[in-house]
């Protein structure tokens, strides 16, 4: 596994220029970076072609999970050597469940592999899209000095590395706010919150210091936010003010929210039960405001509906709002000529536009939908046969029909519409509704498709996608290696100004709807569709479903475990 | 309970000398300290007396937890908020039970004494002897600038604040070694041991750099060290061989010690076994080794026997030999005299010497009991009822009979020598062994009774002194209060060169033996007596004696659920 090719002799003198990109200012001296040439032995060259995984987030383990890394050569690269599972992050703030309990170490899935798979920790620094290599870094405290950085060369690459907190610039954020995306995090904020409660006990503060200390600020009303809001207020109010009972009156949450509503990706119910309950518990939730900066133990925002400027003092202060770009992935993005965006372009089949080999799958990638606009003029001449100018009904419907598989926001907006045919997309285009015989030109037909991508919408940047999608993503590789050799015919939709069909279907994700613990054993669950569910015996669902979405039969029992202590014993305030 | 009295006009100008100790050199502008006059509301004094317990360990929390807190007014400070079942804490390392699993939160144990305690998180940076205060100061993350510090007066002070890791003033101890005394001490073990383990399966570095990386040297073979060797051999090859297979040739433990043998203050049939087991399982035991130095990477030390040097490249190293005086008992001790000490001097009564109203247990203290050849004089006088100049062997026995309460030496010396009685003292004293009719003069008895001082002995720094310790000056201190007005008769030994008895039987240490777990599911155990079993049976016994001697039912439960968890799922090596 170990190759003594100094990279002098492997790979010319580009390299050394890519490094001095890669650590700017660092005034290390260098020894020579090695390249990993990733075939076993790698003097000869095994006929299977190398992956490289970026990440062990739901994507990449999604991925990894799914592939058959018999027929591959398969090197996962992730600065952590575990999974964990997100969702119940929020948790791990207040006690309720150990981050250990929801974390799978990655050693455990590779095993499972055989010895077709290897992880790497380390953080990937720079991905080398022209020599289709991967420049990583060791950033362990066990590192071997002035040996920290490796290359590992790829046949395809899986980008999955997520995204990081985008403080939108906002001044003093990076310095005195909490993060909520790891288990460090989690970790860091349930410990800050016991110093904030043990410092406020000290027995010569004013009231005004303590005040300041138990005033919790949530900037942020997304889920994320809010669950964290019901947590920390049940672990207050159900745990630690029993513990600490002379500090009952001195705390207070308080959410700042920019939009108008706590939960505005949710149905409308939830979002007004939620602002509800968090009023009735007095969590004060100011809705509509700018934060302009953050400060040691202030922060100021605006209230935009009257220009109100408020200071208010904080103990503790959790940041969660968007998400924003790993450095990695933005350098990527400037080498492919992606770098006006925020995140990487891929299309239906996620592969990363103009970079061939290159897969982007989770927060750091978005599907790049075609329009169908933009493709008018060349269906507009495939439907019209006889090259008269204008189609008639039948030759609309034909092509229509021919192409809908790859423009999947035509059936989305069919069924906005209640359409019941694709004769249907005429009635905005023909002004009496009488279509069976009209003839339709170039700018009839563009008339009506043009609405058809309005339907066209990113995908949110949850769990859910990014595991779906590295499952998908794992079946196109694993009949990828097979079809070579058995030539199956492409299942997918036909080619757009190309020939035949593509060889796989599309990705299409199904949303299986979501949940917002609310606390107080309470919470609230959105079904795809009109379906709405709130209440007590949502949280049990929640229960259930999360349990049974554990990646692993062991942080199954140690999560189901955590929530019978908590019943049991309450959560546990030590600082540690 | 937060009182507003500046120390300006509080406690006069003395003070701030005290806190430019304190702090030397911190360059912060201070505000006034504040001093809280611990009895409730501050301006009327209520009758209660003041106690203050520094420490939260083993002695500290053992005496919270037996003392009437409705007799005192009582304020606990230390800097941690959770005590710690320390004897689990090599198992911590290692992941076989949590560190949260073995912490009971000192507000659980505060709250069942109703509102008569309370606890401060807060390090005592200083005892003021003359004033009968202690200076402290919040050092946690959340501490109100300019506020840190504040005073608190007292009664009684139970110093209880253990012990540090002495490093006998080795080079690049501090720096490079790991310690083992806190729970965040094994957790940072944890984690360096999964980060040598990742880095080591990097796929760029040379089977030299591999074996550095995974070469993990513990310096100090007593019971915590060599407990934590064999955690760490069981670790590795239970669990961590499974999960890196690649690795199995690169790994290597050594144990560093200075004695001729490692556990050498248990039977020697423990310190062979151990010894035997460990070089079958390939754990290297250097003894006879003087450490020289620590670097980064490399250890150096010397072979004492051969004056052999040595240089042993580590990825972690731990170091685990005796224990060091706290710079604020230093600082102490200096105050009262004490200065040439390591430990501070107690009385029989666990009162510390030349400090009217302080107590000290647990590793920070030690007794130093009567010598009764200081008193030789004085008891030579007393026995001479007639001031003949000699003693009948009645005298001799009479007086003996009388203070042998005092001096517990003579009875251990006597059980030692298999005497029968008080006279078999004598037989040292005369040639003949005849002594019935013996006239003896000061220096026959001085003789007779000079070889009994070598029987005292330090008590060793453990657990299960601090505990016993701290139940028993509990006990006192209830007894103190009720006493004032009952007028108890005093029940102590007599008084030497004073009036009447005292007041209390001095502190007895019951030693009810001690556990040594090698590993492999195996322990030694070695009872009071000639008593010694090893096994795996043994390894049972450990397992319910550590379950029963939890704190709680809640840390008895967890730690329970730990140990089943290794034995379900093995231990988790994700670095968190």
């Amino acid at each position: 596994m170990v190759l003594g090719f100094a990279a002098t002799g492997f790979l010319g003198a580009g390299l050394f220029v890519v490094l001095a990109d890669a650590s700017p200012g660092t005034g290390e001296s260098k020894a020579p970076l090695q390249v990993v040439a990733t075939n076993a032995g790698g003097t000869t060259k095994s006929s299977k072609k190398r992956v490289v995984i970026l990440g062990v987030g739901w994507g990449g383990m999604s991925f990894l999970k799914n592939l058959d890394s018999t027929l591959y050569d398969v090197r996962v690269v992730a600065p952590r050597n575990y999974f964990v599972f997100t969702p119940l992050l929020p948790s791990v703030t207040s006690g309720s469940v150990e981050g250990r309990s929801i974390s799978e170490p990655i050693r455990r899935i590779i095993r499972s592999k055989g010895k077709h798979a290897h992880f790497h920790e380390a953080e990937c620094i720079k991905i080398d899209a022209k020599n289709k290599r991967v420049i990583c870094k060791d950033v362990s405290e066990a590192k071997v000095k002035g040996k920290e950085d490796f290359a590992l060369e790829y046949d395809y690459l899986v980008v999955a590395v997520g995204a990081t907190s985008n403080t939108f610039g906002t001044k003093g954020v990076r310095e005195y706010c909490h993060f909520l995306k790891e288990v460090s995090d989690a970790v860091k904020i349930r410990e800050s919150i016991a110093n904030c409660f043990e410092s406020a006990s000290l027995p010569h503060l004013s009231t005004e210091d303590r005040r300041k200390l138990l005033s919790f600020v949530i900037v942020g009303g997304g889920p994320t936010g809010v669950e964290f809001a019901a947590e920390l207020h049940d672990l207050i109010h159900d745990d630690l003010l029993n513990l600490y009972p002379h500090l009952h009156n001195d705390v207070k949450i308080t959410v700042v929210q920019s939009g108008d509503h706590i939960l505005n990706t949710y149905d409308e119910r939830i979002s007004k039960y939620a602002e509800q309950k968090f009023t009735r518990e007095g969590i004060d939730v100011k809705m509509g405001c700018r934060v302009l900066g953050v400060q040691e133990g202030d922060i100021a925002f605006k209230v935009k509906s009257t220009s109100q400027l408020v200071n208010l003092p904080y103990g503790m202060i959790v940041w969660s709002t968007g998400i924003g770009t790993r450095p990695v992935v933005a350098d990527f993005m400037e080498q492919i000529g992606q770098a006006d965006r925020r995140v990487l372009a891929t299309d239906e089949w996620l592969r990363v536009k103009n970079c061939e080999g290159a897969y982007g799958i989770g927060d750091c990638a978005s599907i790049e939908a075609r329009r169908i606009v933009e493709d008018v003029g060349y269906l507009f001449k495939l439907a019209d046969k006889n090259n008269s100018g204008t189609l008639t009904t039948e030759e609309f419907v034909e092509t229509i029909e021919k192409v809908r598989q790859r423009y999947p926001q035509i059936d989305i907006y069919m069924e906005r519409q209640h359409m019941k045919g694709v004769l249907g997309l005429l009635s905005d285009a023909t002004k009496d509704g009488e279509h069976s015989a009209v003839q339709l030109d170039i700018q009839n037909f563009k008339q009506a498709i043009a609405k058809v991508d309005s339907q066209m919408k990113s995908m949110p940047a949850t769990a859910q996608v990014a595991a779906q999608q590295g499952e998908y993503l794992a079946n196109c590789f694993n009949n990828m290696a097979s079809e070579v050799h058995d030539n199956i015919a492409p299942e997918g939709p036909i080619r757009i100004r190309g020939k035949g069909r593509h060889r796989f279907q599309r990705f299409q994700y199904r949303h299986f709807g979501q949940f917002a613990p609310l606390g107080g054993e309470k919470a609230a669950y959105e079904l795809p569709g009109d379906w709405v569910s709130i209440g007590r015996s949502t949280q049990w669902l929640w229960y259930s479903v999360y349990a049974s979405k554990q990646v692993s039969w062991r942080t199954r029992t140690l999560v189901m475990f955590d929530w019978t202590k908590k019943f049991l014993f309450g959560r546990d305030s030590s600082k540690m």
